[in-house]
């Protein structure tokens, strides 16, 4: 099904299409894309590690996702969209069961289907905020104060709760979820923000098997900054009601932290009654080999809610019972379209054990990018990875955009993250000669750098 | 092709299906819903004025719509969802130019597609916030200094600017759309909040012909109070860099003003250096019988942004020039697919002339709702509307709830707003003989009452 290698015709993009189009890269041609390869307008075909920033799961126009719109029954969910939360489709209890609860995060069984990373965030924002506050009053039945001076965004109804997070994070450019992405200064400036409490992220050496003794006092540095400023916060009168990270930090740069960092981060949150919430949007879905990126943390109680979208195709989030989203609604509340591909998308990571797949493509990748830099150590460093989510860093963020030029006339297609890193992500169904075709290329690239 | 009126086996929901699900009023089946009628899981079929909240915009199933899914060269437009931003289709731009653009509102040829409404809203202040902030540096290079505080979301980095809004209003429940919306304490409580002017909006008694004097004075009253928020907020080092404002408020209750008031409104923005902002989430896409609510106004430059989703089944807004959106970006940008279904619509709303059919259906709705208000007196009050767009008040709350559910249980989905307001919201492809319909068994149930 999937073609056999990159083809390429024409610079990309080619000239006369190099109209004036913001951030646009290039047009495809999405019909005659398939599998790992993405076909551009002009009939250019590259292998594609970048797949429409981490969100195609098991490469283009894959036949099971063609066959659901062959089937009559399951057209009337695409043409009839309804506002779920109110008059859902009569099987759709059972469709969660099958599709997002068969997945659900070790401690949560219940989820609340959302349309996109960013509400699936601020959804999840809010319940945490809604169950401090219940948590607070020690009920959910608020006061005629809290009711009228939150109609004009004022306390006690309207509270001065904070959530915790990371620099370097990214958790979506809505208002909510931009207070606690701190990736890079453009996503950010010139909008208002909330006084919310930062912590560092460790920055940690490569390969971290390497460098355990530094690594490890470097999060030990960062926890305890997050104490203090959880401390701080509550002093200032801005509690801090939940503490958000992601397991890799993604367009942050590819920051990794070890098991041990965030089972003692867990245990902060815990002691200081702040729920905890692992962002799943760019890291769940399998691309780290385990569905989960937490779950190799091997936490028994991980998270408070999980967050996803990208690779889910839905938005959403998991939580426990004590998050119950009993005001969390807008009018679509998800999409049970996407639902319906979902559910084929499960099943080919299962039947076609696509996370044994992707730790082995993984492990070439790693093993390859390792070879790489060890070759060419004035334009590469950093390797690091799990799975196929990996990431390499080149000596200046000019020298990482040019190689990203120069591999993709070459047929592969590549992104950027961070400063100066390259990031990795490639569908589940991106095999091991896949990733030697990439390392050849990427190899000749370097050469002649 | 619809059905020839409701037919009810049970009542809505059958006690069977009465568990433990939140909100959720009934579990549809959407295969068998047509037209105007909705069909639950008992197979009860039912008239529905509600349509998903909205947001259906040519009724269930219209085989213009199937057909879409029957074409092969649309199918991977389903299966594939790019990164609109950055690896758009090869012939977006010109769907984008057929569809959305066709319909842009006076002054406005530009639009970016978002998700969903809070999204278009979010991304819409967000435009605001930037286009004030370059306004006020004269260009947009940001210093230093701003760079470094918006990453610890600080000023000046991230100004103290602020939107003002009205009370009454909904535009969406992330945290920023939250910020503005005063609709409802429930949606609000427990949610942190910004600092931002609210300003009252018009009550005013209906039918508007009848109390021009009052009315007038009401909404002298509230402009003034706009007025007096800017120069407030400005004096607060809060200033209002764009005022927000549905052109019928309707989670608030189905509130209108004048063409007068927006007008007056839409040159205090301009006075003050604000930029306006028009949200037809909910008005937009026909239902009052222009395309653009705000049409109604005949203003020459109604607004700098307009906001839309529902019925346009594809979030987004449009803008002036000066309100690029360079740095409005996230994965989605909106979803192609939805755009193949809104080709579809807009070219129905064409060819059947939908507009001048919700204009006639309108018009027979407004008269025998006030023929029932002038019946029964002491049950309903305030009927008003435009187009299809029309709301009712009933004595009180639970009058309310109850007549809602006495008429579903004959065959009728309506919804309710604000505190006791009924709102009727049909398709497009509502005509006159079912809004008699509906007003039969409306009459039968407010005379068993
Ligand atoms: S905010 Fe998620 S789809 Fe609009």
């Amino acid at each position: 099904f999937d073609y056999d290698g990159p083809s390429m015709k024409t610079e990309v993009p080619a000239e006369e299409l190099q109209k004036n189009v913001g951030a646009v890269h290039f047009f495809c041609n999405y019909e005659e894309s398939r599998g790992n390869y993405l076909v551009d307008a002009d009939g250019n075909r590259m292998l594609d590690l970048y797949t429409q920033i981490s969100s195609i799961p098991i490469g283009y126009n894959h036949p099971a996702l063609l066959k659901v719109l062959s089937k009559p029954h399951n057209l009337s969910t695409f043409v009839n969209r309804p506002a779920l939360g109110i008059l859902p489709p009569e099987n759709f209890p059972e469709r969660l069961m099958e599709t997002l609860v068969s997945v659900a995060p070790r401690g949560m069984s219940r989820v609340q289907t959302m349309a996109c990373g960013s509400c699936s965030n601020e959804n999840a924002f809010k319940s945490m905020f809604i169950w401090y506050k219940n948590k607070e009053r020690g009920h959910n039945q608020p006061s005629q104060e809290e009711i009228n001076s939150c109609m004009l965004n004022q306390g006690p109804g309207c509270p001065d709760l904070s959530i915790l997070s990371f620099m370097g994070s990214f958790h979506g450019r809505t208002m909510g979820c931009l207070a606690t992405t701190h990736s890079k200064s453009i996503h950010k400036l010139d909008v208002p923000s909330f006084d919310w409490p930062i912590a560092p992220f460790p920055k940690l050496r490569y390969p971290l098997e390497e460098f355990v003794r530094e690594n490890s006092q470097e999060e030990a540095r960062c926890l305890e900054e997050v104490e203090d400023l959880i401390v701080k916060w509550r002093q200032k009168g801005k509690t801090v009601a939940g503490i958000v990270t992601e397991p890799i930090q993604s367009e942050g740069g590819d920051n990794h932290a070890s098991p041990d960092f965030f089972k003692k981060l867990r245990n902060i949150a815990r002691k200081h009654g702040c729920a905890f919430h692992v962002d799943e949007v760019q890291t769940g879905c399998g691309p780290t080999g385990k569905f989960w990126a937490h779950e190799h943390w091997g936490l028994d109680d991980p998270a408070d809610i999980v967050s996803f979208s990208k690779k889910m195709l839905t938005g959403g989030y998991f939580h426990k019972d004590e998050f119950m989203p009993y005001r969390i609604f807008n009018t679509w509340m998800g999409d049970p379209s996407k639902n319906i591909f979902l559910t084929e998308v499960l099943n080919v990571i299962k039947t076609e054990r696509l996370l044994e797949e992707v730790s082995r493509s993984g492990k070439a990748l790693l093993q390859g990018l390792y070879e790489l830099q060890a070759q060419y150590p004035h334009l590469l460093s950093a390797a690091r990875g799990v799975g196929t989510f990996c990431a390499i860093n080149a000596r200046d963020d000019a020298t990482r955009d040019r190689l990203i030029l120069k591999v993709r006339n070459k047929g592969i297609i590549l992104g950027g993250c961070g400063e100066k890193s390259i990031r990795f992500r490639p569908a589940l169904v991106f095999k091991e000669y896949h990733v030697h075709l990439f390392l050849n290329i990427f190899n000749d690239v370097l050469a002649e750098h």
